[in-house]
């Protein structure tokens, strides 16, 4: 096992190192001051590359190579298959590129937070057109050495063994039922009377009232902590979790429900197997099985009315007993759909819409039918179609909306979807083995989803490839049909 | 010029990574929950070993050998000159004691932040037995390769040119006035009458103040930011610098003044030769020289009265136009000497009797003549001996008060006086170029005494020695006649 323990140890390295990218990214996006950018673009672009020659050092090769005729239990066999699978990965993009894209990424992402406010298409689209040219470059590598299409070596990045065929077939069967659901519920809800409730809501309250659920969910704050951002994320390192959330005075109720979302991520990285710290099997399996964390805790279990009669009492503690927190009306309030602009503001029934759509685009910008300057024409017409709704002319509402793009993340956006689609198939596997759920959530004891999550997706890492893990845990592969069930009971029956 | 332009860049990818290191060393005194201490101690000790590597790389050698041959320009000349400091110091010291200091280091500095708390001096001890044998071993290496004594090779990387032959003289001579100066000043201020402002002084309005502060003494806020830590710091990188302070709702003097301090340092950093940065040339000059920055903000300008004139409308908008805050009291309260148990609390006139007393321990306990386990007993003589006050069994506010003998940072002691001493000696320079200088500040412009330092020490960056950087600033050597002056005229005139 000679090899295999180098392999560890530069692994344990390179997650050491991780740990202050992932805190200095955490601060660029929470405290740092606007004009620290340039320099802090140029040292996160000097550290990219670092970890880039890090992790493909030539002798990792040999060692791979030597440890693969070592004799190595179950779970070493998994870790060095990640091992691998990273090493593979790392190597096939040359530095000169990794650096390149670090550089326009921070360039365009920064330059994006004021564009997106003022509307300005035409300022973004200069910075944006160096990230697309540069995310191709990097997609032609990857399909050259991988065999997989352009997009699909970059979907492999975030979702292995995901790919078009797959998602295609997945999101025209939504396609087959979505539209007439959203129009159906969309319907069904306009007899509904919701109270909305009027605001301010102090931000030091609703503070206060994120730490309590926060808390309940079971978050470890001697091992992380919760910030601001304009752009809500679950960043820094297993063992030193960075949440961010955003407040608005006017609004509580998206903020708290965002809170749930990032604490589902939260919880995955925390529960980790801690015995596999540092190597790659040891890591979250991939980001649909990430979101399907976020998604668990805000969609199965937060928006459903058990979770939100646990938390009544703290929400009318933080903002008054008042007609408009009674249960029942927050749980019209919570579970209300409506066709919108934004997609982190979007219901989970409208949701998938949002994704396909970006989906279809980023596929087509990187297998090269689509061009950037193209995108608002195409992004209109999808809206329309898929949401009936007007986006001509509002860039800032429309395609400028997510960070996304900005730093090059192609081939991330059908990760939320998935996510849905696992964390429904994984919440009907709960409910399977405890009817009595919904009565334990509402007074307060979330145990029976947690203790089945922490043994059955977070203690796992990535010791299973992500088709096993789903199979492992729930009986069946990736099935889009728990999904469909989820919304039509909850939205329709 | 080949050969020094590879060496330019190898020293900007340093700095580069550096920006990095800075930023997560600041987020673990400010923002790191505490559990997640070890595992960012790792993550220090792995960044503090790669960054040994890149700064020994062998081929530096060379490279500074064949450029000290090229035709380089006088500025090149003078970075070419701190490259090669920088590369000697750097190499002397093995890569396992640099990882083993980094480690024992975190370690003992964070127990101590609750050992201190808690008067534990045996639990400390534990941890900083080995941060003592790591320093002295340390010292040993360093010793054998300058030449230099064990204790001044230490110092000599704070405060390059710096050693015991002329820290002694400086002290002995400071010995001969010292007590007798505190005791005629206590003597004189028995008879005044200060109102002491009663809190609470809400966090929220300190802050506010300071920052105000802050703005009109020059803060960039586009590239730097202010904190709270409990041991207050200016940290971050020039780019983006991280300063902190500390409130205490029952006083707002000390948190005011202690802005006033790190804003010293700030701008210093801030205000380095930005065509130089990413260059040892382009560093700040020594920690003296610092600590001159925030003494002459602090105690050369701060605690004068045409300063307290011209912030005091911000105070009593702050914290109501009462009678404690009239100018005559405020200078009263910000004059007032008493020898104390707290270094960071002590006026400017005991100040020095602090430093010494560390001076000597450090200095004993690096060349061998004093362990450990004894510094309690010397702590309480000297002491009593040289500001009357009696320690004995109060670990928290003797011996344990102190974040730098921790993490091993023996040898700095001594820049606190040095600085002090600096900073007279230039403001006595700025004084004779303005004699009206006293009239400005108390109008708020302190632009006479900014644009000397800017000229004179914050522009030369570490271009000159730091005996020519004084001479040629105030045209003399370091004198410590100016600071005996200075506390004559400020305190017995």
């Amino acid at each position: 096992m000679k090899s295999y323990n180098e392999l560890k140890s530069i692994n344990e390295k390179i997650h050491n190192l991780s740990h202050l990218g992932a805190i200095t990214s955490w601060d660029q996006q929470t405290m740092m001051p606007s004009g620290s950018n340039e320099a802090r673009s140029k040292a996160m672009a000097e550290f990219t590359v670092l970890m880039h020659q890090l992790r493909t050092d030539p002798k990792i090769s040999n060692l791979l190579h030597e440890a693969s005729n070592e004799d190595l239990v179950e779970s070493d066999k998994a870790t060095l298959r990640e091992m691998k699978r990273t090493y593979e990965l790392s190597t096939v993009v040359p530095e000169d590129l990794v650096k390149a894209k670090s550089l326009a990424g921070s360039k365009c992402e920064h330059a994006w937070r004021e564009q997106r406010a003022n509307n300005d298409w035409k300022g973004f689209l200069d910075n944006f057109e160096e990230v697309l040219k540069l995310s191709r470059e990097e997609a032609s590598i990857r399909s050259e050495n991988t065999g997989l299409t352009k997009y699909d070596s970059l979907v492999d990045l975030y979702e292995p063994g995901m790919n078009t065929e797959k998602l295609d077939s997945i999101f025209s069967d939504v396609k087959t039922w979505l539209p007439k659901l959203i129009e159906d519920i969309v319907e069904k809800q306009k007899s509904i009377k919701i109270l909305n409730p009027k605001g301010p809501f102090s931000v030091e309250k609703q503070r206060e009232l994120g730490l309590k659920v926060m808390a309940k969910l079971g978050f470890d704050f001697t091992k992380g902590r919760v910030d601001v951002s304009s752009h809500p994320f679950c960043g820094g390192v297993p063992e030193d979790i960075r949440m961010t959330t955003r407040y608005d005075e006017s609004d509580f109720v998206q903020s708290l429900m965002g809170i749930v979302h990032e604490t589902g991520h939260a919880r995955y990285e925390q529960n980790l197997p801690k015995e596999l710290l540092g190597l790659p099997s040891g890591t979250a399996r991939s980001m649909g099985i990430h979101e399907s964390q976020s998604l668990f805790f805000e969609m199965q279990i937060g928006r459903g009315r058990p979770f939100l009669e646990s938390i009544h009492k703290d929400v009318t503690d933080a903002f008054g007993d008042i007609e408009e927190f009674e249960i029942d009306n927050l749980v019209k309030i919570y579970n209300r759909v409506e066709p919108g602009f934004i997609r982190v503001d979007a219901d989970e029934v409208t949701y998938p819409a949002h994704v396909m759509l970006r989906y279809e685009i980023e596929r087509d910008l990187i297998n090269g039918s689509l061009e950037a300057k193209d995108i608002p024409e195409v992004w209109d017409e999808k809206m329309q179609s898929y949401l009936g709704i007007d986006t001509r002319g509002n860039f800032t509402q429309g395609a400028m909306q997510d960070i996304h793009w900005t730093d090059g993340s192609f081939g991330y956006f059908p990760s939320y979807t998935l996510g849905a689609m696992y964390a429904a198939q994984q919440y009907n596997s709960v409910q399977k083995l405890h009817p009595d759920i919904n009565e334990s959530i509402s007074k307060g004891d979330y145990s029976q989803a947690f203790t089945w999550l922490k043994e059955n997706i977070w203690q796992k890492g990535s010791l299973l490839l992500t088709d096993d893990l789903i199979e492992s845990a729930t009986g069946e592969a990736l099935n889009p049909v728990f999904l469909k069930e989820h919304l039509i009971s909850r939205y329709l029956i």
